[in-house]
Protein backbone atom coordinates (compact mmCIF):
# COMPACT_ATOMS: atom_id res chain seq x y z
CA UNK A 1 0.00 0.00 0.00
CA UNK A 2 1.30 2.91 -0.83
CA UNK A 3 2.09 6.46 1.51
CA UNK A 4 -0.81 7.93 3.16
CA UNK A 5 1.29 11.20 2.25
CA UNK A 6 1.96 10.36 -1.32
CA UNK A 7 -1.42 9.49 -2.33
CA UNK A 8 -2.20 12.81 -0.57
CA UNK A 9 0.08 14.79 -3.14
CA UNK A 10 -1.60 12.79 -6.08
CA UNK A 11 -5.04 14.09 -4.87
CA UNK A 12 -3.91 17.42 -4.39
CA UNK A 13 -1.53 16.97 -7.96
CA UNK A 14 -5.21 15.65 -9.79
CA UNK A 15 -6.63 18.81 -8.65
CA UNK A 16 -4.33 21.13 -10.16
CA UNK A 17 -4.40 19.75 -13.29
CA UNK A 18 -8.06 19.76 -13.33
CA UNK A 19 -8.00 23.06 -12.29
CA UNK A 20 -5.61 24.04 -15.15
CA UNK A 21 -8.21 23.07 -17.29
CA UNK A 22 -10.69 25.06 -15.85
CA UNK A 23 -8.67 28.08 -16.11
CA UNK A 24 -8.24 27.16 -20.10
CA UNK A 25 -12.14 27.19 -20.19
CA UNK A 26 -12.10 30.38 -18.56
CA UNK A 27 -9.92 32.16 -20.49
CA UNK A 28 -11.26 30.46 -24.08
CA UNK A 29 -14.95 31.35 -22.94
CA UNK A 30 -13.94 34.98 -22.70
CA UNK A 31 -11.76 34.39 -25.94
CA UNK A 32 -14.66 32.81 -27.54
CA UNK A 33 -16.69 36.31 -27.09
CA UNK A 34 -14.50 38.92 -27.32
CA UNK A 35 -13.03 37.19 -31.14
CA UNK A 36 -16.22 35.54 -32.01
CA UNK A 37 -13.86 32.46 -32.12
CA UNK A 38 -16.21 29.36 -32.54
CA UNK A 39 -13.09 27.27 -32.51
CA UNK A 40 -12.71 28.31 -28.94
CA UNK A 41 -16.68 27.77 -27.91
CA UNK A 42 -15.45 23.73 -29.20
CA UNK A 43 -12.67 23.35 -26.83
CA UNK A 44 -14.62 25.00 -24.17
CA UNK A 45 -17.34 22.12 -24.54
CA UNK A 46 -14.30 19.12 -24.74
CA UNK A 47 -13.00 20.71 -21.95
CA UNK A 48 -16.14 19.98 -19.77
CA UNK A 49 -16.89 16.24 -20.47
CA UNK A 50 -12.59 16.27 -19.10
CA UNK A 51 -13.18 18.06 -16.63
CA UNK A 52 -16.72 16.29 -15.16
CA UNK A 53 -14.43 12.84 -15.57
CA UNK A 54 -11.55 14.68 -13.15
CA UNK A 55 -14.39 15.65 -10.85
CA UNK A 56 -15.87 11.95 -10.69
CA UNK A 57 -12.22 10.19 -9.94
CA UNK A 58 -11.09 13.00 -7.79
CA UNK A 59 -13.97 13.05 -5.49
CA UNK A 60 -13.60 9.02 -5.74
CA UNK A 61 -10.09 9.22 -4.31
CA UNK A 62 -11.14 11.72 -1.57
CA UNK A 63 -14.18 9.50 -0.52
CA UNK A 64 -11.51 6.12 -0.69
CA UNK A 65 -9.03 7.73 1.22
CA UNK A 66 -11.19 9.12 4.00
CA UNK A 67 -12.42 5.61 4.08
CA UNK A 68 -9.28 3.49 4.28
CA UNK A 69 -7.34 4.95 6.42
CA UNK A 70 -7.93 6.62 9.80
CA UNK A 71 -6.98 10.42 9.10
CA UNK A 72 -5.53 12.77 11.67
CA UNK A 73 -7.20 15.98 12.04
CA UNK A 74 -5.20 17.63 9.67
CA UNK A 75 -5.41 15.24 6.88
CA UNK A 76 -9.28 15.45 7.09
CA UNK A 77 -9.38 18.95 7.17
CA UNK A 78 -7.63 18.62 3.56
CA UNK A 79 -9.63 15.96 2.32
CA UNK A 80 -12.69 17.35 3.42
CA UNK A 81 -11.49 20.64 1.55
CA UNK A 82 -10.28 18.80 -1.48
CA UNK A 83 -14.11 17.53 -1.86
CA UNK A 84 -14.77 21.31 -1.74
CA UNK A 85 -12.59 22.99 -4.01
CA UNK A 86 -13.51 20.00 -6.57
CA UNK A 87 -16.97 20.68 -6.67
CA UNK A 88 -16.52 24.62 -7.16
CA UNK A 89 -14.02 23.81 -9.79
CA UNK A 90 -16.22 21.83 -12.07
CA UNK A 91 -18.99 24.56 -11.38
CA UNK A 92 -16.60 26.94 -12.51
CA UNK A 93 -15.91 25.04 -15.79
CA UNK A 94 -19.72 24.89 -16.01
CA UNK A 95 -19.71 28.60 -16.30
CA UNK A 96 -17.13 28.89 -18.51
CA UNK A 97 -19.47 26.83 -21.04
CA UNK A 98 -22.75 29.13 -20.22
CA UNK A 99 -20.55 32.03 -21.58
CA UNK A 100 -19.26 30.29 -24.49
CA UNK A 101 -22.67 29.48 -25.38
CA UNK A 102 -24.07 33.03 -24.71
CA UNK A 103 -20.83 33.83 -27.10
CA UNK A 104 -22.67 31.84 -29.42
CA UNK A 105 -25.60 33.83 -29.83
CA UNK A 106 -23.17 36.74 -29.75
CA UNK A 107 -21.01 35.89 -32.99
CA UNK A 108 -24.53 36.09 -34.97
CA UNK A 109 -25.72 39.37 -34.23
CA UNK A 110 -23.17 42.61 -34.20
CA UNK A 111 -21.61 44.15 -30.84
CA UNK A 112 -23.77 46.21 -29.27
CA UNK A 113 -20.89 48.37 -28.32
CA UNK A 114 -17.07 47.15 -28.37
CA UNK A 115 -16.45 45.39 -24.97
CA UNK A 116 -14.90 47.06 -22.40
CA UNK A 117 -15.97 45.99 -19.04
CA UNK A 118 -16.49 42.47 -19.56
CA UNK A 119 -13.10 41.83 -20.37
CA UNK A 120 -11.78 43.28 -17.44
CA UNK A 121 -14.13 41.94 -15.38
CA UNK A 122 -12.50 38.75 -17.08
CA UNK A 123 -9.16 39.03 -16.10
CA UNK A 124 -9.99 39.99 -12.50
CA UNK A 125 -11.77 36.83 -12.31
CA UNK A 126 -8.86 35.10 -13.74
CA UNK A 127 -6.46 36.31 -11.51
CA UNK A 128 -8.37 35.44 -8.78
CA UNK A 129 -9.03 31.70 -9.58
CA UNK A 130 -5.54 31.75 -10.39
CA UNK A 131 -4.19 33.32 -6.70
CA UNK A 132 -7.13 31.29 -4.66
CA UNK A 133 -5.38 28.05 -6.31
CA UNK A 134 -1.73 29.60 -5.46
CA UNK A 135 -3.30 30.30 -1.84
CA UNK A 136 -4.07 26.66 -2.04
CA UNK A 137 -0.88 24.89 -2.89
CA UNK A 138 0.90 26.82 -0.40
CA UNK A 139 -1.47 26.80 1.77
CA UNK A 140 -1.06 31.03 1.88
CA UNK A 141 -3.62 32.29 4.07
CA UNK A 142 -2.45 36.09 2.99
CA UNK A 143 -2.91 34.91 -0.63
CA UNK A 144 -5.80 34.04 0.18
CA UNK A 145 -7.11 36.95 1.77
CA UNK A 146 -6.58 39.44 -1.05
CA UNK A 147 -9.35 36.43 -3.25
CA UNK A 148 -11.93 37.74 -0.70
CA UNK A 149 -11.35 41.28 -1.40
CA UNK A 150 -11.07 40.97 -4.95
CA UNK A 151 -14.55 39.55 -5.16
CA UNK A 152 -15.98 43.38 -4.03
CA UNK A 153 -14.50 44.44 -7.24
CA UNK A 154 -15.64 42.23 -9.51
CA UNK A 155 -19.03 42.88 -7.58
CA UNK A 156 -19.33 46.37 -8.31
CA UNK A 157 -18.01 46.42 -12.22
CA UNK A 158 -20.85 43.54 -12.59
CA UNK A 159 -23.19 46.60 -11.23
CA UNK A 160 -22.03 48.90 -13.51
CA UNK A 161 -21.67 46.79 -16.29
CA UNK A 162 -25.83 46.14 -15.46
CA UNK A 163 -26.54 49.46 -15.13
CA UNK A 164 -24.94 50.22 -18.69
CA UNK A 165 -26.40 47.54 -20.74
CA UNK A 166 -30.08 48.76 -19.37
CA UNK A 167 -28.78 51.92 -20.58
CA UNK A 168 -28.67 50.11 -24.14
CA UNK A 169 -31.42 48.37 -23.53
CA UNK A 170 -33.76 51.70 -23.10
CA UNK A 171 -32.00 53.84 -25.56
CA UNK A 172 -32.49 51.36 -28.58
CA UNK A 173 -34.36 48.42 -28.11
CA UNK A 174 -33.23 46.61 -30.84
CA UNK A 175 -30.29 46.03 -28.11
CA UNK A 176 -31.85 44.02 -25.94
CA UNK A 177 -31.44 40.46 -26.50
CA UNK A 178 -27.42 41.28 -27.21
CA UNK A 179 -27.39 43.20 -23.56
CA UNK A 180 -29.21 40.54 -21.92
CA UNK A 181 -26.88 38.21 -22.97
CA UNK A 182 -24.06 39.96 -21.68
CA UNK A 183 -26.12 40.29 -18.43
CA UNK A 184 -25.50 36.71 -18.42
CA UNK A 185 -21.49 36.61 -18.80
CA UNK A 186 -21.21 39.07 -16.01
CA UNK A 187 -23.59 37.42 -14.38
CA UNK A 188 -21.66 34.28 -14.84
CA UNK A 189 -18.34 35.61 -14.33
CA UNK A 190 -19.16 36.65 -10.74
CA UNK A 191 -20.09 33.16 -10.14
CA UNK A 192 -16.71 32.30 -10.92
CA UNK A 193 -15.24 34.96 -8.74
CA UNK A 194 -18.08 33.38 -6.04
CA UNK A 195 -16.23 30.10 -6.66
CA UNK A 196 -12.95 31.27 -6.26
CA UNK A 197 -14.01 33.20 -2.93
CA UNK A 198 -15.18 29.92 -1.90
CA UNK A 199 -11.31 28.27 -2.66
CA UNK A 200 -9.82 30.89 -0.49
CA UNK A 201 -12.11 30.63 2.11
CA UNK A 202 -11.47 26.69 2.16
CA UNK A 203 -7.64 27.36 2.20
CA UNK A 204 -8.10 30.02 5.17
CA UNK A 205 -9.48 26.44 6.73
CA UNK A 206 -7.18 24.80 5.70
CA UNK A 207 -4.13 27.48 6.83
CA UNK A 208 -5.41 28.59 10.26
CA UNK A 209 -8.41 26.10 11.05
CA UNK A 210 -10.56 29.46 11.27
CA UNK A 211 -14.18 29.31 9.32
CA UNK A 212 -14.58 31.82 7.15
CA UNK A 213 -17.49 31.17 5.76
CA UNK A 214 -20.49 33.61 5.67
CA UNK A 215 -18.10 36.51 5.63
CA UNK A 216 -19.49 39.09 3.88
CA UNK A 217 -23.15 38.13 4.63
CA UNK A 218 -25.42 40.82 6.11
CA UNK B 1 -20.00 7.09 22.93
CA UNK B 2 -23.53 6.82 21.51
CA UNK B 3 -23.96 3.99 18.77
CA UNK B 4 -23.13 5.43 15.38
CA UNK B 5 -25.99 4.42 13.70
CA UNK B 6 -27.43 7.23 15.78
CA UNK B 7 -25.51 9.90 15.13
CA UNK B 8 -26.47 9.10 11.42
CA UNK B 9 -29.41 9.54 12.16
CA UNK B 10 -29.23 12.76 14.05
CA UNK B 11 -27.37 14.08 11.32
CA UNK B 12 -29.86 13.28 8.54
CA UNK B 13 -32.34 14.94 10.83
CA UNK B 14 -30.75 18.44 11.30
CA UNK B 15 -30.29 17.94 7.34
CA UNK B 16 -34.14 18.03 7.08
CA UNK B 17 -34.55 20.15 9.83
CA UNK B 18 -32.19 22.57 7.83
CA UNK B 19 -34.40 22.06 4.66
CA UNK B 20 -37.75 23.02 6.47
CA UNK B 21 -35.96 26.14 6.68
CA UNK B 22 -34.53 26.39 3.34
CA UNK B 23 -38.11 25.58 2.29
CA UNK B 24 -40.04 28.29 3.71
CA UNK B 25 -37.54 30.54 2.46
CA UNK B 26 -38.01 29.70 -1.02
CA UNK B 27 -41.93 30.25 -0.38
CA UNK B 28 -41.42 33.22 1.38
CA UNK B 29 -39.52 34.45 -1.56
CA UNK B 30 -42.00 33.90 -4.31
CA UNK B 31 -44.63 35.04 -1.86
CA UNK B 32 -42.97 38.31 -1.19
CA UNK B 33 -43.16 38.40 -4.97
CA UNK B 34 -46.53 38.20 -5.47
CA UNK B 35 -47.82 39.29 -2.45
CA UNK B 36 -45.33 42.82 -2.69
CA UNK B 37 -44.40 41.54 1.06
CA UNK B 38 -41.51 43.42 2.82
CA UNK B 39 -42.47 41.01 6.06
CA UNK B 40 -41.66 37.58 4.11
CA UNK B 41 -38.79 39.21 2.70
CA UNK B 42 -37.16 39.70 6.31
CA UNK B 43 -37.91 36.16 7.30
CA UNK B 44 -35.95 35.29 4.35
CA UNK B 45 -33.30 37.12 5.88
CA UNK B 46 -33.51 35.52 9.25
CA UNK B 47 -33.80 32.43 7.66
CA UNK B 48 -30.61 33.03 5.79
CA UNK B 49 -28.39 33.25 9.14
CA UNK B 50 -30.40 30.63 10.83
CA UNK B 51 -29.33 28.40 7.46
CA UNK B 52 -25.58 28.82 7.72
CA UNK B 53 -25.31 28.47 11.06
CA UNK B 54 -27.47 24.81 10.88
CA UNK B 55 -25.07 24.30 7.70
CA UNK B 56 -21.88 24.70 9.50
CA UNK B 57 -22.72 22.78 12.28
CA UNK B 58 -24.26 20.00 9.77
CA UNK B 59 -20.88 20.05 8.10
CA UNK B 60 -18.55 20.11 11.23
CA UNK B 61 -20.53 17.04 12.55
CA UNK B 62 -20.57 14.57 9.00
CA UNK B 63 -16.45 15.15 9.49
CA UNK B 64 -16.71 14.40 12.78
CA UNK B 65 -18.32 11.08 12.13
CA UNK B 66 -16.04 10.53 9.08
CA UNK B 67 -12.92 11.21 11.06
CA UNK B 68 -13.29 9.18 14.37
CA UNK B 69 -15.45 6.11 13.44
CA UNK B 70 -14.04 4.12 10.66
CA UNK B 71 -17.64 4.23 8.70
CA UNK B 72 -18.17 1.05 6.47
CA UNK B 73 -18.92 1.98 2.36
CA UNK B 74 -22.72 2.44 3.21
CA UNK B 75 -21.99 4.56 5.84
CA UNK B 76 -19.35 6.66 4.42
CA UNK B 77 -21.72 7.07 1.10
CA UNK B 78 -24.43 8.71 3.51
CA UNK B 79 -22.10 10.76 5.03
CA UNK B 80 -20.49 12.05 1.25
CA UNK B 81 -24.18 12.57 0.36
CA UNK B 82 -24.60 14.47 3.39
CA UNK B 83 -21.81 16.59 2.83
CA UNK B 84 -23.00 17.43 -0.64
CA UNK B 85 -26.36 17.96 0.33
CA UNK B 86 -25.78 20.51 3.26
CA UNK B 87 -24.25 22.70 0.96
CA UNK B 88 -26.79 22.13 -1.57
CA UNK B 89 -29.35 23.36 0.40
CA UNK B 90 -27.17 26.38 1.79
CA UNK B 91 -27.17 27.46 -1.49
CA UNK B 92 -30.92 27.53 -2.25
CA UNK B 93 -31.09 29.39 0.73
CA UNK B 94 -28.54 32.36 -0.76
CA UNK B 95 -30.80 31.99 -3.78
CA UNK B 96 -34.05 32.18 -2.00
CA UNK B 97 -32.39 35.54 -0.83
CA UNK B 98 -31.57 36.61 -4.40
CA UNK B 99 -35.15 35.85 -5.28
CA UNK B 100 -36.35 38.25 -2.05
CA UNK B 101 -33.69 41.09 -2.99
CA UNK B 102 -35.22 41.27 -6.71
CA UNK B 103 -38.56 41.33 -4.72
CA UNK B 104 -38.00 44.50 -2.92
CA UNK B 105 -36.85 46.48 -5.94
CA UNK B 106 -40.32 45.36 -7.96
CA UNK B 107 -42.31 46.39 -4.85
CA UNK B 108 -41.26 50.03 -5.26
CA UNK B 109 -42.75 50.34 -9.01
CA UNK B 110 -46.12 48.93 -10.95
CA UNK B 111 -46.39 45.72 -12.28
CA UNK B 112 -44.95 44.92 -15.57
CA UNK B 113 -47.86 42.76 -16.16
CA UNK B 114 -49.66 39.57 -13.82
CA UNK B 115 -47.23 37.31 -12.51
CA UNK B 116 -48.25 34.02 -14.27
CA UNK B 117 -45.26 31.45 -15.41
CA UNK B 118 -43.15 32.58 -12.44
CA UNK B 119 -45.59 31.56 -9.98
CA UNK B 120 -45.90 28.33 -12.06
CA UNK B 121 -42.76 27.84 -11.89
CA UNK B 122 -42.01 28.63 -8.55
CA UNK B 123 -44.56 26.02 -7.73
CA UNK B 124 -42.77 22.95 -9.70
CA UNK B 125 -39.36 24.14 -8.13
CA UNK B 126 -41.19 23.70 -4.60
CA UNK B 127 -42.26 19.92 -5.50
CA UNK B 128 -38.97 19.24 -6.66
CA UNK B 129 -37.44 20.47 -3.72
CA UNK B 130 -39.69 18.46 -1.47
CA UNK B 131 -39.55 15.32 -3.58
CA UNK B 132 -35.62 15.35 -3.40
CA UNK B 133 -35.88 15.38 0.23
CA UNK B 134 -39.10 12.81 0.35
CA UNK B 135 -36.61 10.72 -2.25
CA UNK B 136 -33.30 10.79 0.10
CA UNK B 137 -35.30 10.10 3.92
CA UNK B 138 -36.65 6.99 1.88
CA UNK B 139 -33.61 5.83 -0.17
CA UNK B 140 -36.05 5.86 -2.69
CA UNK B 141 -35.00 5.93 -6.55
CA UNK B 142 -37.90 6.20 -8.62
CA UNK B 143 -38.86 9.45 -6.65
CA UNK B 144 -35.32 10.72 -7.31
CA UNK B 145 -35.88 10.01 -11.09
CA UNK B 146 -39.51 12.33 -11.29
CA UNK B 147 -36.91 14.79 -9.94
CA UNK B 148 -34.64 14.40 -12.75
CA UNK B 149 -37.49 14.85 -15.50
CA UNK B 150 -39.37 17.78 -13.87
CA UNK B 151 -35.88 19.50 -14.20
CA UNK B 152 -37.01 19.61 -18.19
CA UNK B 153 -40.12 20.88 -17.81
CA UNK B 154 -38.60 23.86 -15.23
CA UNK B 155 -36.08 24.84 -18.04
CA UNK B 156 -38.67 25.31 -20.89
CA UNK B 157 -41.06 27.56 -18.34
CA UNK B 158 -38.04 29.46 -18.24
CA UNK B 159 -37.02 29.91 -21.60
CA UNK B 160 -40.35 31.14 -22.36
CA UNK B 161 -41.07 33.61 -19.40
CA UNK B 162 -37.26 34.61 -21.15
CA UNK B 163 -39.11 35.28 -24.43
CA UNK B 164 -41.91 36.63 -22.99
CA UNK B 165 -40.01 38.90 -20.76
CA UNK B 166 -37.66 39.99 -23.55
CA UNK B 167 -41.15 40.70 -26.33
CA UNK B 168 -41.71 43.16 -23.23
CA UNK B 169 -38.82 45.10 -23.17
CA UNK B 170 -39.02 45.80 -26.88
CA UNK B 171 -42.64 46.89 -26.70
CA UNK B 172 -42.17 49.58 -23.84
CA UNK B 173 -38.57 50.58 -22.84
CA UNK B 174 -39.77 51.14 -19.50
CA UNK B 175 -40.23 47.83 -18.73
CA UNK B 176 -36.75 47.13 -19.03
CA UNK B 177 -35.59 47.24 -15.08
CA UNK B 178 -38.64 45.18 -13.94
CA UNK B 179 -38.37 42.32 -16.43
CA UNK B 180 -34.60 42.09 -16.18
CA UNK B 181 -34.93 41.74 -12.09
CA UNK B 182 -38.10 38.97 -13.32
CA UNK B 183 -35.59 37.61 -15.32
CA UNK B 184 -33.26 37.18 -12.69
CA UNK B 185 -35.95 35.49 -10.50
CA UNK B 186 -36.54 32.98 -13.17
CA UNK B 187 -32.51 32.81 -13.73
CA UNK B 188 -32.98 31.62 -9.37
CA UNK B 189 -35.24 29.29 -9.45
CA UNK B 190 -33.75 27.82 -12.13
CA UNK B 191 -30.70 27.09 -10.04
CA UNK B 192 -32.52 26.14 -7.00
CA UNK B 193 -34.74 23.30 -9.40
CA UNK B 194 -30.63 22.55 -10.23
CA UNK B 195 -29.58 22.25 -6.59
CA UNK B 196 -32.92 19.92 -6.80
CA UNK B 197 -31.54 17.83 -8.49
CA UNK B 198 -28.34 17.58 -8.00
CA UNK B 199 -30.05 15.83 -4.55
CA UNK B 200 -31.80 13.62 -6.36
CA UNK B 201 -28.85 12.45 -7.89
CA UNK B 202 -27.04 11.85 -4.80
CA UNK B 203 -30.21 9.71 -3.58
CA UNK B 204 -29.68 7.76 -6.81
CA UNK B 205 -26.08 7.28 -6.03
CA UNK B 206 -27.20 6.30 -2.13
CA UNK B 207 -30.13 3.82 -3.17
CA UNK B 208 -28.52 1.81 -6.18
CA UNK B 209 -24.86 3.03 -5.77
CA UNK B 210 -24.82 4.51 -9.13
CA UNK B 211 -22.84 7.87 -10.16
CA UNK B 212 -25.83 9.45 -12.19
CA UNK B 213 -24.12 12.97 -12.19
CA UNK B 214 -23.70 14.84 -15.58
CA UNK B 215 -26.79 12.89 -16.94
CA UNK B 216 -28.04 15.43 -18.58
CA UNK B 217 -24.53 16.84 -20.65
CA UNK B 218 -23.82 17.77 -24.05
Amino acid sequence: MRHFEDELNELQSRLLEMAGVVESSIHLSLRSLVERSEEDVQQVLRNEDRINQMEIRADEMATRLMALRQPMARDLRFLTAAVKINADLERMGDLAVNIAQRAVSLMRVPEVKPLVDIPRMGMLVEVMVRKSLDAFVNRDGDLARTVLLADDAVDSLKESTYAELIRFMETDSSTITRAVDLMFVAHNLERIADHATNIAEDVLYLAQGIDVRHHSEG
